[in-house]
């Protein structure tokens, strides 16, 4: 089998970060990899995802999963293509999702493995719309917003993975949507091109005053991917029995904490708080992509990727994505054939 | 109807406070009675009843219910006796519950008054465990923290009417109870009289350090009375899918809003965060009263009350529990005669 790579690069861990994420926290390194055993699969990865939970990994604090480890492969999902199986369910040539890390290459236990086999889409798509993001955006709405025709809807980081199919599927069940994000020209994408009623530029001078005349009659739904001072705007707005999605908080995950003032808000409005983790709930993640995929199928979503070019460059794809600087879904490219 | 007072004393809000309470934001005057209409009976209170929410109402804020109007009768819940009556449902002598105000005696639409037909406790505790905050605490442990046997309930204000119900109604369903009050006197009273596990004294200089040891295997359940530092301590401890309802924030009615900086265990730890007010679920009190009642009865329950004498210092009663004074349920006395 000599095509098959013996050795592949990867991206380690090299430094835990204290506050801001640079690029030297991270290192390039060649790697061998190892025979494959019964049950195992190499898999080649053409894009790996980036998502702003990976920065909350890097820290030693008690979470919902233990942090990365120094010198291993950076965790991340990616998809790409069998290369060589010893598992009964794959074979050479088999498109697959799961969580191959930030490598050219990996060796995985077959069972962990996703197979893509809607072909309608680009693979890159898996990671995003048909993937965790587009799962985490439907689950949210649907199931914890509960969200009802006429009713409006908050998003933050409006312009994201999550953010706009979040809008998007609220703009679709008839409520009005207004997102947050940083800068005119995002701002400018969420209205006419992803169609969200309003949305506010958390950078401008006036935010809070903007979110409270975008929303003249209150928030009754939020998804809060951001936390920070907007969310504690947020929080002002609610509507009584209002519901607050809280999926992220970028803001803190560089080690500002964040305080919020307005908790009162909880009591006297009766609001409900939950957080979650969408893959405790991947027993609804086929419902959310059949949704999802029909939706582009017939051209009523809006879905658009950052990618960036190398392996080499993910650390500066994930910092990017802390900043704010994709537009959508950020992907790297790690493998230069055709799909 | 010679015997019938035709005017009566009555505390009302004389400034809009900013900031701590004084006695002196409010005014005790007298106050004519109006003739009953159809459907109307007269009320002589016993016992007022003093509560954290009062001082919340007194803010001109957006809220639940209307601020406090200024020059009007105080509101709140007070349990008397029927004087006369022009509802067909009520007659004199009768024992009565209701939003009646801090008042001697009120003039009330027959329809808002509650019957109190159990006569094996003393009147005032239908104020207290067998009314609104007994419904409360019933409340939020059994429907909205849905413990389970060997889990550990944190609660604060754990020595005041709330607080120790619903210690003891987890005690009662085979909790770890942990309470947390201020001060060693009324720590001893929570352990060794209401027998919770321990309590933390909140104003002791490690109080965040002693949670988290009274907790050693972390909190699934927060009935929160307080919010302020304690409240980010509790959020720090929260195991997974933990509870956590929202019933009050003491340390904010005074106008000194607490920043909370542990917000990201509510996603780390997929919490549920859950605001409520006790009287948009009246359909639960009856079944609340009826296992507090039989508890009482049993003499499974420890109730206490902190009685002020006197209609003229139901403010400084008020001004005692957003400070912390009392022990158990703080109750007025209006009324000289036996019951």
């Amino acid at each position: 089998m000599n095509l098959i790579a013996k050795s592949c690069q990867r991206v380690v861990l090299a430094h835990r970060p204290q506050g801001a994420l640079q690029p030297e926290h991270f290192r390039l390194e060649t790697c061998a990899l190892p025979e494959l055993k019964d049950g195992e699969v190499l898999v080649r990865s053409h894009f790996l995802s980036i998502d702003p939970y990976m920065r909350a990994r890097l820290d030693d604090v008690k979470s919902y999963a233990p942090p990365q480890a120094l010198g291993e492969t950076m965790i991340g999902g990616a998809v790409g293509v069998v290369v060589e199986s010893r598992h009964p369910q794959w074979q050479a040539g088999d498109k697959v999702a799961g969580m191959l890390g930030w490598s050219e290459m990996a060796v995985m236990d077959g069972a962990l493995l996703r197979a893509i086999t809607d072909t309608r889409f680009p693979l890159s798509w898996h990671l995003g719309v048909l993937g965790m993001p587009g799962a985490t955006a439907w689950y949210g709405v649907t199931q914890l917003l509960q969200i009802k025709e006429g009713e409006t809807l908050v998003v933050s980081a409006a312009s994201g993975a999550v953010g706009s199919l979040v809008g998007q599927l609220a703009k679709l069940r008839g409520c009005r949507v207004v997102g947050i994000a940083g800068g005119a020209e995002k701002c400018a994408y969420v209205r006419d091109v992803l169609g969200f009623d309003a949305c506010v530029d958390y950078k401008s001078e006036h935010a809070e005053q903007a979110l409270a005349l975008a929303c003249p009659q209150g928030i009754d739904a939020l998804f809060e991917n951001v936390g920070g001072a907007m969310f504690d705007a947020s929080l002002l707005l609610m509507n009584p029995y209002g519901r607050i999605a809280m999926c992220g908080m970028i803001a803190a995950y560089e080690g500002q904490e964040y305080a919020v003032k307005n908790m009162r808000m909880v009591i006297s409005m009766r609001l409900t708080l939950r957080g979650f983790i969408i893959t405790e709930h991947l027993n609804f993640w086929p419902q959310a992509w059949k949704e999802l995929s029909e939706l582009l199928a017939r051209n009523k979503l809006v879905y658009r990727e950052s990618i960036t070019q190398s392996l080499a460059l993910a650390p500066q794809a994930l910092i990017g994505v802390l900043h704010g600087q994709n537009v959508g879904k950020q992907v790297v490219r790690v493998c230069a054939e055709e799909e």
